[in-house]
Protein backbone atom coordinates (compact mmCIF):
# COMPACT_ATOMS: atom_id res chain seq x y z
CA UNK A 1 0.00 0.00 0.00
CA UNK A 2 2.95 2.53 0.50
CA UNK A 3 4.00 1.59 -2.85
CA UNK A 4 0.65 2.75 -4.47
CA UNK A 5 0.66 5.59 -2.03
CA UNK A 6 3.54 6.73 -4.23
CA UNK A 7 2.12 6.01 -7.66
CA UNK A 8 0.19 9.62 -7.74
CA UNK A 9 3.13 11.18 -6.98
CA UNK A 10 5.13 9.12 -9.42
CA UNK A 11 1.87 10.38 -12.02
CA UNK A 12 2.55 13.94 -10.65
CA UNK A 13 6.20 14.35 -11.39
CA UNK A 14 5.91 12.37 -15.04
CA UNK A 15 3.23 14.46 -15.83
CA UNK A 16 5.31 17.94 -15.38
CA UNK A 17 8.25 16.52 -16.69
CA UNK A 18 5.89 15.21 -19.99
CA UNK A 19 4.49 18.94 -20.01
CA UNK A 20 8.36 20.35 -19.97
CA UNK A 21 9.05 18.14 -22.73
CA UNK A 22 11.36 15.98 -20.99
CA UNK A 23 11.14 12.64 -22.82
CA UNK A 24 13.43 10.39 -20.92
CA UNK A 25 14.71 10.34 -17.18
CA UNK A 26 16.95 8.39 -15.49
CA UNK A 27 16.55 6.86 -11.71
CA UNK A 28 18.92 9.08 -10.11
CA UNK A 29 16.92 12.03 -11.64
CA UNK A 30 13.84 11.67 -11.14
CA UNK A 31 14.90 10.85 -7.48
CA UNK A 32 16.66 14.36 -6.92
CA UNK A 33 13.28 15.88 -8.44
CA UNK A 34 10.99 13.50 -6.02
CA UNK A 35 13.29 13.55 -3.14
CA UNK A 36 13.46 9.43 -2.82
CA UNK A 37 16.15 7.80 -3.78
CA UNK A 38 16.76 6.04 -6.76
CA UNK A 39 16.76 2.47 -5.73
CA UNK A 40 13.58 2.88 -4.01
CA UNK A 41 12.59 4.23 -7.04
CA UNK A 42 13.53 1.04 -9.24
CA UNK A 43 12.03 -0.66 -6.16
CA UNK A 44 8.92 0.72 -6.67
CA UNK A 45 8.09 0.29 -10.38
CA UNK A 46 9.94 -3.05 -10.22
CA UNK A 47 6.49 -4.16 -7.79
CA UNK A 48 4.90 -2.89 -11.31
CA UNK A 49 7.15 -4.82 -14.13
CA UNK A 50 9.86 -2.84 -14.47
CA UNK A 51 9.59 0.03 -17.32
CA UNK A 52 13.02 1.19 -16.87
CA UNK A 53 16.00 0.18 -19.09
CA UNK A 54 19.38 0.23 -17.91
CA UNK A 55 21.48 2.66 -19.00
CA UNK A 56 18.90 4.76 -20.51
CA UNK A 57 16.59 5.04 -17.51
CA UNK A 58 12.87 5.46 -18.05
CA UNK A 59 10.65 6.79 -21.41
CA UNK A 60 9.05 9.93 -19.70
CA UNK A 61 5.74 9.08 -22.00
CA UNK A 62 5.64 5.21 -21.50
CA UNK A 63 6.15 5.25 -17.55
CA UNK A 64 3.50 8.04 -17.37
CA UNK A 65 0.74 6.02 -19.14
CA UNK A 66 1.27 3.14 -17.91
CA UNK A 67 1.11 4.01 -14.53
CA UNK A 68 -1.69 5.84 -15.48
CA UNK A 69 -3.43 3.05 -16.20
CA UNK A 70 -2.56 1.39 -13.18
CA UNK A 71 -4.36 3.77 -11.20
CA UNK A 72 -7.18 3.82 -13.62
CA UNK A 73 -7.03 7.75 -14.03
CA UNK A 74 -9.55 7.11 -17.31
CA UNK A 75 -12.56 5.84 -15.13
CA UNK A 76 -14.74 8.37 -14.60
CA UNK A 77 -16.50 6.89 -11.34
CA UNK A 78 -20.31 8.52 -10.85
CA UNK A 79 -20.34 9.51 -7.00
CA UNK A 80 -22.73 11.73 -5.21
CA UNK A 81 -21.27 14.30 -2.81
CA UNK A 82 -23.43 14.75 0.51
CA UNK A 83 -23.18 17.93 2.18
CA UNK A 84 -23.46 21.25 -0.61
CA UNK A 85 -22.31 24.34 1.78
CA UNK A 86 -19.26 25.99 1.24
CA UNK A 87 -17.06 23.14 1.69
CA UNK A 88 -18.69 20.62 -0.60
CA UNK A 89 -19.06 23.50 -2.94
CA UNK A 90 -15.12 23.34 -3.01
CA UNK A 91 -15.06 19.92 -2.86
CA UNK A 92 -17.52 20.55 -6.14
CA UNK A 93 -15.07 22.96 -7.78
CA UNK A 94 -12.18 21.01 -7.18
CA UNK A 95 -13.48 17.84 -8.39
CA UNK A 96 -14.33 19.46 -11.56
CA UNK A 97 -11.01 21.28 -11.96
CA UNK A 98 -8.65 18.67 -11.48
CA UNK A 99 -8.37 15.75 -14.14
CA UNK A 100 -10.65 13.73 -11.87
CA UNK A 101 -11.60 9.92 -12.15
CA UNK A 102 -14.85 11.15 -10.31
CA UNK A 103 -18.03 12.59 -11.74
CA UNK A 104 -19.95 14.30 -9.28
CA UNK A 105 -23.80 13.38 -10.52
CA UNK A 106 -25.81 14.41 -7.61
CA UNK A 107 -25.50 16.46 -4.58
CA UNK A 108 -27.14 16.02 -1.22
CA UNK A 109 -28.56 18.61 1.61
CA UNK A 110 -31.05 19.01 4.07
CA UNK A 111 -30.83 22.98 3.90
CA UNK A 112 -34.30 24.25 1.98
CA UNK A 113 -32.42 26.72 0.42
CA UNK A 114 -30.15 24.05 -1.04
CA UNK A 115 -32.39 21.60 -2.19
CA UNK A 116 -33.60 22.15 -5.71
CA UNK A 117 -30.96 24.67 -7.11
CA UNK A 118 -27.72 23.46 -8.89
CA UNK A 119 -23.57 23.54 -8.06
CA UNK A 120 -22.70 23.83 -11.02
CA UNK A 121 -24.88 22.07 -13.35
CA UNK A 122 -25.05 18.92 -10.56
CA UNK A 123 -28.25 18.92 -9.09
CA UNK A 124 -28.76 19.40 -5.08
CA UNK A 125 -31.44 16.37 -3.53
CA UNK A 126 -32.67 16.20 -0.62
CA UNK A 127 -30.88 13.68 1.68
CA UNK A 128 -33.92 11.84 2.38
CA UNK A 129 -33.73 10.31 -1.33
CA UNK A 130 -30.31 9.58 -0.96
CA UNK A 131 -30.43 6.07 -0.47
CA UNK A 132 -32.88 5.34 -3.03
CA UNK A 133 -30.53 7.29 -5.56
CA UNK A 134 -27.52 5.65 -4.97
CA UNK A 135 -29.10 2.38 -5.76
CA UNK A 136 -30.93 3.14 -8.84
CA UNK A 137 -27.22 5.26 -10.07
CA UNK A 138 -25.17 2.47 -8.85
CA UNK A 139 -23.21 4.80 -6.47
CA UNK A 140 -20.07 3.02 -5.30
CA UNK A 141 -18.33 6.49 -4.38
CA UNK A 142 -18.93 9.36 -1.84
CA UNK A 143 -17.65 12.93 -0.87
CA UNK A 144 -18.41 13.55 2.06
CA UNK A 145 -18.79 16.94 3.50
CA UNK A 146 -21.22 17.60 5.95
CA UNK A 147 -21.14 18.36 9.72
CA UNK A 148 -19.58 15.04 11.77
CA UNK A 149 -22.04 14.34 13.82
CA UNK A 150 -25.17 13.99 10.31
CA UNK A 151 -22.31 11.56 9.06
CA UNK A 152 -22.76 8.32 11.13
CA UNK A 153 -26.18 7.89 10.09
CA UNK A 154 -25.05 8.88 6.57
CA UNK A 155 -22.23 6.15 5.88
CA UNK A 156 -24.85 3.66 7.03
CA UNK A 157 -26.96 4.31 4.58
CA UNK A 158 -24.46 4.89 1.88
CA UNK A 159 -22.95 1.89 3.27
CA UNK A 160 -26.51 -0.69 3.30
CA UNK A 161 -26.78 0.66 -0.68
CA UNK A 162 -23.53 -0.68 -1.60
CA UNK A 163 -21.27 2.61 -1.71
CA UNK A 164 -17.89 1.21 -0.25
CA UNK A 165 -15.19 4.27 -1.22
CA UNK A 166 -15.16 7.28 0.41
CA UNK A 167 -13.09 10.68 0.43
CA UNK A 168 -14.57 11.72 4.03
CA UNK A 169 -13.90 15.62 4.69
CA UNK A 170 -15.66 15.00 7.83
CA UNK A 171 -14.13 13.90 11.16
CA UNK A 172 -16.26 10.62 11.70
CA UNK A 173 -13.63 7.29 11.76
CA UNK A 174 -16.10 5.48 8.97
CA UNK A 175 -13.39 2.40 9.65
CA UNK A 176 -14.28 1.58 13.13
CA UNK A 177 -16.79 0.47 11.74
CA UNK A 178 -17.06 -0.58 8.28
CA UNK A 179 -14.04 -2.50 7.90
CA UNK A 180 -14.29 -3.13 4.35
CA UNK A 181 -14.88 0.55 3.50
CA UNK A 182 -11.83 1.91 1.39
CA UNK A 183 -11.45 5.71 2.88
CA UNK A 184 -9.05 8.54 2.08
CA UNK A 185 -9.65 10.78 4.86
CA UNK A 186 -8.81 14.75 3.48
CA UNK A 187 -8.15 17.17 6.07
CA UNK A 188 -6.82 20.17 4.91
CA UNK A 189 -7.46 22.40 8.10
CA UNK A 190 -4.61 20.03 9.64
CA UNK A 191 -2.26 21.57 7.77
CA UNK A 192 -3.57 25.03 7.62
CA UNK A 193 -3.32 24.46 11.52
CA UNK A 194 0.67 23.16 11.20
CA UNK A 195 1.99 26.06 9.37
CA UNK A 196 -0.38 28.41 11.70
CA UNK A 197 1.61 26.70 14.47
CA UNK A 198 5.08 27.41 12.70
CA UNK A 199 4.16 30.64 12.89
CA UNK A 200 2.83 31.34 15.93
CA UNK A 201 5.99 29.33 17.13
CA UNK A 202 8.22 31.70 15.57
CA UNK A 203 6.11 34.79 16.60
CA UNK A 204 6.56 33.86 20.16
CA UNK A 205 10.56 32.69 20.19
CA UNK A 206 10.96 36.63 18.30
CA UNK A 207 9.39 38.01 20.99
CA UNK A 208 11.06 35.97 24.03
CA UNK A 209 14.54 37.20 21.95
CA UNK B 1 7.61 17.24 14.70
CA UNK B 2 5.57 14.14 14.36
CA UNK B 3 3.82 15.64 17.61
CA UNK B 4 2.90 18.77 16.32
CA UNK B 5 1.34 17.01 13.09
CA UNK B 6 -0.85 15.53 15.30
CA UNK B 7 -1.77 17.90 17.60
CA UNK B 8 -4.58 19.69 14.66
CA UNK B 9 -5.62 15.69 14.77
CA UNK B 10 -6.52 16.07 18.54
CA UNK B 11 -8.20 19.64 18.01
CA UNK B 12 -10.41 18.03 15.81
CA UNK B 13 -11.48 15.41 18.38
CA UNK B 14 -11.60 17.63 21.32
CA UNK B 15 -13.74 19.86 19.37
CA UNK B 16 -16.47 16.86 18.12
CA UNK B 17 -16.17 15.89 22.11
CA UNK B 18 -17.00 19.23 23.71
CA UNK B 19 -20.22 19.60 20.54
CA UNK B 20 -21.43 15.85 22.11
CA UNK B 21 -21.62 17.54 25.40
CA UNK B 22 -18.50 15.35 26.76
CA UNK B 23 -16.90 16.87 29.57
CA UNK B 24 -13.99 14.66 30.67
CA UNK B 25 -11.92 11.98 28.83
CA UNK B 26 -9.45 9.18 29.77
CA UNK B 27 -6.64 8.39 27.89
CA UNK B 28 -7.76 5.10 26.89
CA UNK B 29 -11.40 6.55 25.47
CA UNK B 30 -9.68 9.06 23.45
CA UNK B 31 -6.97 6.43 22.07
CA UNK B 32 -10.04 4.19 21.13
CA UNK B 33 -11.39 7.18 19.44
CA UNK B 34 -8.48 8.51 17.22
CA UNK B 35 -6.98 5.10 16.66
CA UNK B 36 -3.71 5.34 18.95
CA UNK B 37 -2.49 3.99 21.57
CA UNK B 38 -3.28 5.29 25.32
CA UNK B 39 0.57 5.88 26.16
CA UNK B 40 1.23 7.43 23.12
CA UNK B 41 -1.62 9.82 23.92
CA UNK B 42 0.12 10.53 27.25
CA UNK B 43 3.65 11.01 25.83
CA UNK B 44 2.36 13.20 22.72
CA UNK B 45 0.27 15.66 25.47
CA UNK B 46 3.28 15.29 28.20
CA UNK B 47 5.21 17.19 25.73
CA UNK B 48 3.16 19.92 26.32
CA UNK B 49 3.19 19.94 29.91
CA UNK B 50 0.65 17.15 30.54
CA UNK B 51 -3.19 18.20 31.19
CA UNK B 52 -4.07 15.17 32.33
CA UNK B 53 -4.91 13.65 36.35
CA UNK B 54 -4.77 10.47 36.86
CA UNK B 55 -7.89 8.52 37.92
CA UNK B 56 -9.57 11.69 36.36
CA UNK B 57 -8.42 11.86 32.79
CA UNK B 58 -8.25 14.71 30.52
CA UNK B 59 -10.75 17.52 31.31
CA UNK B 60 -11.97 18.24 27.64
CA UNK B 61 -12.81 22.13 27.34
CA UNK B 62 -9.38 22.98 29.37
CA UNK B 63 -7.34 20.81 27.03
CA UNK B 64 -8.96 21.47 23.84
CA UNK B 65 -8.39 25.18 24.78
CA UNK B 66 -4.71 24.84 25.96
CA UNK B 67 -4.02 22.87 22.16
CA UNK B 68 -5.88 25.60 20.15
CA UNK B 69 -2.92 28.07 22.36
CA UNK B 70 -0.20 25.98 21.53
CA UNK B 71 -1.23 25.81 17.50
CA UNK B 72 -2.16 29.37 17.70
CA UNK B 73 -5.94 28.88 16.79
CA UNK B 74 -6.93 32.35 17.53
CA UNK B 75 -4.53 34.03 15.00
CA UNK B 76 -5.87 35.67 11.87
CA UNK B 77 -2.83 35.76 10.17
CA UNK B 78 -3.10 37.61 6.53
CA UNK B 79 -2.57 35.71 3.45
CA UNK B 80 -2.59 35.75 -0.12
CA UNK B 81 -3.68 33.41 -2.87
CA UNK B 82 -2.33 32.85 -6.26
CA UNK B 83 -4.54 31.16 -8.69
CA UNK B 84 -7.87 32.32 -9.04
CA UNK B 85 -9.18 29.30 -10.74
CA UNK B 86 -11.49 26.66 -9.66
CA UNK B 87 -8.91 25.31 -7.53
CA UNK B 88 -8.02 28.59 -6.07
CA UNK B 89 -11.49 29.63 -5.92
CA UNK B 90 -12.56 26.45 -4.12
CA UNK B 91 -9.47 26.74 -1.59
CA UNK B 92 -10.69 30.73 -0.63
CA UNK B 93 -13.97 29.03 -0.13
CA UNK B 94 -12.55 26.29 2.38
CA UNK B 95 -10.58 28.65 4.05
CA UNK B 96 -13.12 30.96 5.25
CA UNK B 97 -15.65 28.47 5.64
CA UNK B 98 -13.30 26.45 7.93
CA UNK B 99 -12.49 27.81 11.44
CA UNK B 100 -9.10 29.24 9.64
CA UNK B 101 -6.48 31.13 11.30
CA UNK B 102 -6.03 32.50 8.03
CA UNK B 103 -7.98 35.45 5.98
CA UNK B 104 -6.92 35.64 2.77
CA UNK B 105 -6.80 39.25 2.02
CA UNK B 106 -5.96 39.41 -1.83
CA UNK B 107 -5.69 36.93 -4.67
CA UNK B 108 -3.56 37.28 -7.84
CA UNK B 109 -3.77 36.14 -11.39
CA UNK B 110 -2.77 36.96 -14.98
CA UNK B 111 -5.97 36.26 -16.31
CA UNK B 112 -7.64 39.71 -17.66
CA UNK B 113 -10.97 38.34 -17.01
CA UNK B 114 -10.47 38.17 -13.46
CA UNK B 115 -7.92 40.87 -12.52
CA UNK B 116 -10.33 43.87 -10.83
CA UNK B 117 -13.43 41.31 -9.93
CA UNK B 118 -13.48 39.46 -6.78
CA UNK B 119 -13.66 36.25 -4.97
CA UNK B 120 -15.91 36.16 -2.48
CA UNK B 121 -15.26 39.86 -1.54
CA UNK B 122 -11.45 39.23 -2.09
CA UNK B 123 -10.36 41.43 -4.39
CA UNK B 124 -8.39 40.04 -7.49
CA UNK B 125 -5.22 42.07 -8.31
CA UNK B 126 -2.68 41.38 -11.29
CA UNK B 127 0.51 39.07 -10.64
CA UNK B 128 2.84 41.94 -11.41
CA UNK B 129 1.45 43.88 -8.13
CA UNK B 130 2.10 40.80 -5.90
CA UNK B 131 5.91 41.90 -4.66
CA UNK B 132 4.89 44.96 -3.80
CA UNK B 133 1.70 43.67 -2.34
CA UNK B 134 3.06 41.34 0.24
CA UNK B 135 6.24 43.70 0.58
CA UNK B 136 3.81 46.76 1.98
CA UNK B 137 1.08 44.56 3.76
CA UNK B 138 3.56 42.93 5.88
CA UNK B 139 2.26 39.01 4.20
CA UNK B 140 4.17 36.16 5.48
CA UNK B 141 1.58 33.48 3.82
CA UNK B 142 0.68 32.74 0.11
CA UNK B 143 -1.57 29.84 -1.03
CA UNK B 144 -0.58 28.52 -4.49
CA UNK B 145 -3.59 27.48 -6.45
CA UNK B 146 -1.57 28.43 -9.95
CA UNK B 147 -0.05 26.21 -12.75
CA UNK B 148 3.24 24.17 -11.40
CA UNK B 149 5.33 25.78 -14.29
CA UNK B 150 4.68 29.46 -13.00
CA UNK B 151 5.32 28.15 -9.50
CA UNK B 152 8.70 28.90 -9.58
CA UNK B 153 9.22 32.28 -10.07
CA UNK B 154 6.04 33.49 -8.37
CA UNK B 155 7.75 32.09 -5.15
CA UNK B 156 10.99 33.42 -6.13
CA UNK B 157 8.90 37.21 -5.72
CA UNK B 158 7.53 35.94 -3.02
CA UNK B 159 10.33 35.03 -0.78
CA UNK B 160 12.21 37.59 -2.11
CA UNK B 161 9.52 40.27 0.12
CA UNK B 162 9.65 37.92 3.39
CA UNK B 163 7.19 35.72 2.38
CA UNK B 164 8.30 32.27 4.16
CA UNK B 165 4.58 30.36 4.93
CA UNK B 166 3.16 28.26 1.94
CA UNK B 167 0.36 26.42 1.95
CA UNK B 168 1.21 24.56 -1.74
CA UNK B 169 -1.52 23.08 -3.60
CA UNK B 170 1.19 22.57 -6.89
CA UNK B 171 3.76 19.99 -7.69
CA UNK B 172 6.60 22.63 -7.37
CA UNK B 173 8.97 21.59 -4.58
CA UNK B 174 9.64 24.82 -2.62
CA UNK B 175 11.81 23.49 -0.19
CA UNK B 176 15.01 21.96 -2.70
CA UNK B 177 15.42 25.79 -2.88
CA UNK B 178 13.74 28.15 -0.15
CA UNK B 179 15.02 25.90 2.87
CA UNK B 180 14.03 28.18 5.56
CA UNK B 181 10.21 27.96 3.83
CA UNK B 182 8.04 26.51 5.91
CA UNK B 183 5.96 24.56 3.89
CA UNK B 184 2.36 22.64 3.70
CA UNK B 185 1.97 20.48 0.55
CA UNK B 186 -1.29 19.77 -0.29
CA UNK B 187 -1.85 16.99 -3.01
CA UNK B 188 -6.31 16.19 -2.89
CA UNK B 189 -5.55 14.82 -6.25
CA UNK B 190 -3.03 12.24 -4.29
CA UNK B 191 -6.36 10.69 -2.52
CA UNK B 192 -8.96 10.68 -5.47
CA UNK B 193 -5.90 8.83 -7.59
CA UNK B 194 -5.80 6.19 -4.85
CA UNK B 195 -9.39 5.95 -3.96
CA UNK B 196 -9.45 5.34 -7.99
CA UNK B 197 -6.54 2.90 -7.80
CA UNK B 198 -9.08 0.65 -5.08
CA UNK B 199 -11.73 0.96 -7.30
CA UNK B 200 -10.08 0.02 -10.03
CA UNK B 201 -8.30 -2.78 -8.60
CA UNK B 202 -11.34 -4.22 -7.80
CA UNK B 203 -13.26 -4.21 -10.68
CA UNK B 204 -10.04 -5.93 -12.26
CA UNK B 205 -10.50 -8.54 -9.51
CA UNK B 206 -14.14 -9.01 -10.40
CA UNK B 207 -13.56 -9.46 -14.05
CA UNK B 208 -10.99 -11.88 -13.91
CA UNK B 209 -13.02 -14.24 -11.53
Amino acid sequence: MAVIRRLPKYYRYLSDLSDAGVTRISSKELAMKMGLTASQIRQDLNCFGGFGQQGYGYDVANLYSAIGEILGVDNSYPAVLVGCGNLGKAIALFVQSSQSPFKMIAGFDVASDLVGTSLNSIPILHSSEIGSFCCKNEIKAAFLCLPTESTKLVVAQLYEKGVRYFCNFTHYNINIKYKDAVVENVHITDSLLTLCYSMNAKNCEENEA
